[in-house]
């Protein structure tokens, strides 16, 4: 039986301005059976080390996301007259405890991923990644892992604690939920711990593209290395908002200067078309810094242009 | 067969910052059919003078209207255990137009309307309530008015315009929505097009206090006058959120000095319970003007408020 | 041969968010020759010790004024019915010198006070007052003095320096500008340098009014005191909008908790009605510190009641 | 006899904080007589699907302008040594009804175009350029259009309406006031109503150029291309802010991804030198999304980029 | 041997715009030894169930309390003539896990209560006060407690958990930290869980003063009625700024309309003179929704005012 | 006897949002003595000749460099342990004279340079690098000197005075404090008061790069291009943060469209490692036009790159 098609709400059936608070003024839906792609909010900031407010994200990804239209000018892409897409609402964390948090988070994922459906998260700061990867690894066994970022999220430990949004990544390595050689993390820089900080991944058979190796250069090439990378693998695309540079996007917690433009970060997306996407997030837009909310609206656009390269859409 | 009654999403349910995006993260409805009191929103601005911004009132009132819980810890009213109350969303209004859109309000709210329900709306620009109480007047019959405002909104035209956010209360009067001897105005200030431009009021008969009357008094003083003024009859109440002193309401869209403060407002709506009230607004909320949030905020604690003095709310 | 009236652009032939950048859309003349009062930038922050931002405090207020219509409801004044008033633009500062900038504002006041006109400046940091109150000595001799502020402004020197905003009382009364027992100070609050700072205008003979006297209390008989003491001297009205307490008046270079609020300011100009008002300033509006405006707006309005209780004016 | 030659009041002369409201404070005149190049305002945004607030656009813009000098640094023009130009102030617009304002726009520009003058507008809505177009059609017949934008403006309604922002370059060419074959679309990104809304363009012989093309590129090759479509016909050039990357100008109603630098849009605006235009706008400046104030800098140098291109602008 | 006493950094010493981090920029010291009164920081915001942000409370309430001179102007109270008084930094709290900081502040605090000094901290969300109380404890025995604040914080558990913002006046009652009769709660008001919210403090012995007690009137009388409730006993003072009404201190987490004035929490204070104050606090500044730095302002103010009534401040 | 190594204070021991308010959370020490570098801030914008706002670049700088780590991940560089780094606080500038400034800063180097340091000033509006300068001289005699930025600052004199932002430039070739032939200027822009201006540059033998040299290229060949300018000289750097494009940096007075973005400066900076840099400056930033922070932490980062490219540093 085919899945039932949703169309977001249009802006000449109501302005853009209201409507319902959903992404995209999408329909809310009690959970993801039924559907081919979901969108889930994670209104996390308490694993942050630096500026909070990622909490905010969500709401704020969405309230922006109203703006959004259905098809993709650039390429083309109609996700949503070829898959069933909802909007399932915010998974309910304890913003008292993280470790408890994480537990929730993964056991909601457990609950989105019974349905063949493929979540793409709006965070909420990076340590949500590390549960939904283990629920992800529940189904599919280790993913392929793309992960564009300022930072490489690979301390062993912050402030003594392994969870936290700067260790997710190790975590989910040595949880066994990403697959090392099939792992990328484009986009590091700024200033670390030690010099060797991201050659921790290296060492574990990342793909590790500094964003000096970025810059000046269109990253279509890049995305065309992520396939011969990822292969068939199931993928799992995770951006933090802070891999774009300052001036793209300000409302976010630990901005790095000399980052990827918008434009980078678009072309990086539509290249991974093909691949077995089975889940992603964007994650740490911190809306108290971001006043114009273009930050949000950019992240809305990032997580749209992920929806168009979800397998089995279709391309007018 | 009594009504079912809906509880906001609890701050232990799912914290305050995720949820669903509608007032108090009440249940979202298609229509007002079986409801006691319904939330509604018009996001509209082209009918303002001065600044705009008004049309993301509705999105933000809400937003913010997430942190309110359902007791009222002044009056102990409970809303929440006495009548069944949901939020109904926007009205699709043409934002292009300005006399279509108060038709096209107007008929929301004849729909609206049919059904037994007190309906309290988030502006939006003032413009809304004409066509509004076109839509009780039709139910009700002329009703009485009570007006918190900065500005009378009694002026003939606009540039020349009989439909903006400036003339609504005399298009009011002159289309026999309300009752002129019923009929407050509280709260006007400022400055005018000509020195007697608040007697027009007067002279229809309306009781009209000016701020200068309230400065340094409690308010529930005239909230007694006002049970004497509208007696049984069904009662409509609209508040401009320029009502208040710009201290206290800094994102509207023609601030006045040396107005009411938040507790002068609280007052005279707790000292309204026991008139019946059948429908109000509170309007005139620009976000793009409210860095903090806080006019939303306080927009949505007087709408919660209104929603406390409805017929039929349970004290504890 | 009788001045030359103007009104104000008004909202019904020009919006009021566009039109010329004078004060209250007056015409704008080039020098104060034929008329009863007029309007005066002075765009400096070189003179203040904390926040700076008051160099465009003119340019704000003047683009907020554009919301205030030409009568005052409160009162019924009508200024442009009787007065000849315009805005003669800015003086032309140093604004890399500021002893040399103190010069050029007495000659500019110089030139002003040439005519039979009352001038209302626009700050601007508040040591613009001492070279206008020279000016005004010339012209006048010695002027009362009524002062509104959080700060006496009354250190000898300020880093060793003479002149800046923290000392220009004392200068105008060492320099003979102000007569010290027709001198008020009203709405001292804070922290000083010594508990003893407030007590020099006392000893000079100033009635020190500290904002705790203002307390819970209207200012009308204040007003009522300060037409005993000015008797039927000239006098100069100075407020630093930081008289205002932080929730009325953010936008301001050195804020104090607990101060006035605006009715308090609008009663006691109000009250001022009647003195031989011979100028005014209003200082130390700091836009970069405003996000929502409001701080400019409450100034142009008081700016206006100012007007309004300048000799001649017609109420209706 | 030659026209008279003003200079933009220069910051020796005032502080750039202070002076007029006009742009680059240059001379305010009552009409363009007399002027070979003048700026216009139209505070209008009653027109925009989405944020509002580019009705402060031309006073924000103007109070921006302040701190440009009278030459141009990188390509040695000297306009004001050249042109009579001055700022004639605004359009008394209609803001409570959009199809009578596009009737008054129309007015005021078949008034500005009985002037041998090239007027330069500061909006604003985009829904202006519509009217703008009508008035240059009468004088010139149909014109070169060049339009940068992220949108193209071509839906044949929005909301049912003809009249909008979003459907101005539809109505231009029904109307005959642009030649399909001499217009060109630049920039245009982002997400649609159908994947083929580009296409119209195309189909009516626009040299559409969505911004995937121009990525990573100097756009001066676009500009010579855009010498060989426009030939020697009339050319007015409409720039709406948001083909600009929201990190370049956060300002704006409708912001888009991936977008222009403010580097390839002053090079395609220089590139047009030699060209006949004729008029031009900047529009969709937003100032309550911009508390920096740059984005109405950008569009206030991005108007003097136009003013040192217009013909007869000398080269020192 | 009497301790040494520091000054503030003074504005003639050094501009109040530069100069140390520090609070009021009294000299930075690595422990409480020799000190009569300290203050210190605790950037905790993962304890807050609505906005974050209170993690830089500390750091924006220093900066902007460089503008605050030694002398209160009100009292004439000169805290630095008198006792010995120093910033001792910040509590390094374990930010991504809130029982751990709660071990973490009750150790800094057992360490700093080794030394003869009167802590003053600046929060930080209001979970700190419960693990500060447990040191107090245990040098003092059970404090007696005034409690400024919009909510009880007397929740058993908020999602589940014991330690949060909202459950530590409960938990330190519970804890033997605070003695029931000798508890004063002020300001609450807002709306609840439950109408009876505000009942279980006045179970244990609480005075519970509701903000509608405060209402329009002057806190000097309750802080008499302080006298009689505390008596000699040690008194713990906290406040939560927000406390204070949205339009006094908009830059709070957890904002409540209608609340109290700046004057009359600073009335409060100043009537607190004489009772042996052994701590406090001020807390729930969140910089990010305080974009004057007013909120900041205001609280350092109190925090000065806290320490004028410290036992042995001399009064001029 | 080896120079005391300091590292800042880790992430790991005190969270990034508490700690001292130093750069980089670095030790702050009375004076250079015994140090290899050292960071100093000038609090200044007397001298600024559009928005004010730079006294505060200092502390903003300082606070957002708390998120700075030690080491630079671009390129391995480890300069705190090769070099004794801390920070010395400001100096105490007279903020109401802007010539006695000149002088005090100037003994401020003097007293510096004392020591065998570099120091690293942050700014502050750019009229103290003349100083500074004067003071290098003293010790160095003429220095190489580069100089980002987008205007030229060599202006004779603004509004009369020779001692301002805008000409310190000037001053400083006339002082013989710079190397005409050793001098380059990178990155100048926009409008200027004669087309020639930026010529006297050249004509004293300066290397002029324009920003439309440095469009669409790297800057590393243009260090390369530095090291054959400045050979073995002693080299003083200055960057301008508005060498940035306002994309990049809006916080500033004196933006100006189509700059550099930060990568090109970023590159250009570390292209600069092996030459003699005796000392730098990083000036222009106005956090209240910096509403996100990012400008204040972009102009941290540099003076990081900065830090990273003094001779001695270690590379891992």
């Amino acid at each position: 039986m085919p899945k039932e098609l949703y169309q977001p709400l249009g802006g000449n059936e109501m302005p853009r301005f209201s409507g319902p608070g959903t992404f995209m003024r999408l329909p809310s839906k009690p959970s993801a059976e039924g559907l081919d792609a979901c969108f889930v909010g994670i209104g996390l900031d308490i694993g942050t080390s630096n500026r909070s407010g990622a909490r905010y994200g969500p709401r704020q990804i969405r309230a922006e996301s109203a703006f959004i239209r259905p098809y993709n000018m650039g390429t083309r892409a109609a996700p949503f007259d070829s898959l069933s897409v909802a909007d399932i609402g915010d998974v309910a964390i304890n913003t008292f405890h993280l470790p408890k948090t994480v537990e929730i988070i993964e056991r909601a994922y457990d609950e989105i991923l019974q349905h063949d459906v493929r979540p793409i998260t709006l965070g909420g700061d990076h340590t949500l990644t590390q549960p939904v990867l283990r629920a992800f690894r529940k189904k599919y066994g280790p993913v392929a892992f793309i992960h564009l970022d300022a930072h490489a999220d690979v301390n062993d430990t912050m402030f003594g604690e392994k969870i936290n949004h700067g260790s997710h990544v190790r975590r989910s390595f040595e949880e066994g939920s990403i697959v090392g050689n099939a792992t990328m993390q484009i986009g590091l820089r700024g200033t670390g711990y030690s010099a060797e900080d991201f050659d921790w991944g290296r060492d574990q058979g990342f793909r590790v593209v500094q964003a000096e190796e970025c810059w000046w250069k269109s990253l279509t090439p890049l995305a065309g290395e992520a396939h011969r990378i990822v292969g068939d693998r199931p993928l799992y695309l995770s951006i933090d908002i802070d891999v774009l540079d300052p001036g793209h996007a300000p409302g976010t917690g630990t901005p790095e200067v000399a980052g990827l433009t918008g434009i980078q970060v678009v072309e990086f997306i539509r290249g991974l078309r093909g691949l077995n996407l089975v889940g992603a997030d964007v994650v740490e837009v911190s809306p108290p810094y971001d006043p114009s909310g273009n930050t949000a609206l950019t992240a809305a656009n990032l997580l749209f242009e992920i929806l168009c390269v979800l397998p089995g859409v279709a391309y007018r």
